[in-house]
């Protein structure tokens, strides 16, 4: 696995978390030990990591939440952070997001995150993209 | 200076550019050579140099564009990648965005920017803020 992938499957295990309600392994997505941001669509700022994580239990934790998808992910990495450009597919409505993520131990970890709506829909080529910045 | 401060420096350089509806300068503060991405409040995804600056300078040419400062922007770099987080204020709105640097030749250069709209007014702690993710 190239480093760019490992960036886009930490970008997926991100939205898998999300659409399985999961949140112990939403837990596991966002670093341990570095300063973490999160800004939902429409909301403030949200900073460190349990004002992030008890964001994500409140929104895995309501039974009302939709089904999420990610789509058309593209991921850039310089050294040991790294950032990915995507489309969240909300009960047939779009988002749009940013996500960093920075190598911690042996890990791509999210470190932020920021989606917010979108008047365009993906890009018909969704397969998931990704480039070294050198 | 420090780095951090050059990444504060640098997103600073974004919206004098911004505030100034100076196109040339708003095209130093992107990076050259490395792949660009802007997401404007509400647009879909701009790709590529010629496409984000293109936007740019629609928005820069408008004369009826709205004022705008940034406030409690916040830096964070590991190594030659960096990020912003910060308020925007427009005509007594905020938008709150992500800015991400990365460091091109000598200088920090923008490569992508997110703003979307929040419901929330920025801390009134408003310095700028930074820190090294080591």
């Amino acid at each position: 696995m190239t480093e760019l992938d490992a960036v886009l499957f930490a970008n997926e295990a991100f939205y898998r978390a999300f659409a399985d309600r999961d949140a112990g392994a939403m837990a596991e997505v966002w670093a341990d030990d570095l300063p973490l941001s999160c800004i939902h669509p429409g909301w403030g700022l949200l900073e460190g990591r349990d004002e992030v994580l008890q964001s994500w239990e409140a929104i895995l934790g309501n039974p009302d939440s939709p089904a999420i998808g990610c789509l058309a992910a593209k991921a850039h990495l310089r050294g040991e952070m790294a950032y990915v450009h995507c489309f969240e597919e909300i009960d047939g409505n779009y988002l749009i997001a940013t996500n960093i993520f920075v190598h911690e131990g042996k890990r791509w970890r999210l470190v932020h995150h920021q989606a917010g709506p979108t008047a365009e829909d993906p890009p018909l080529e969704t397969k998931d993209e990704g480039g070294l910045i050198n």
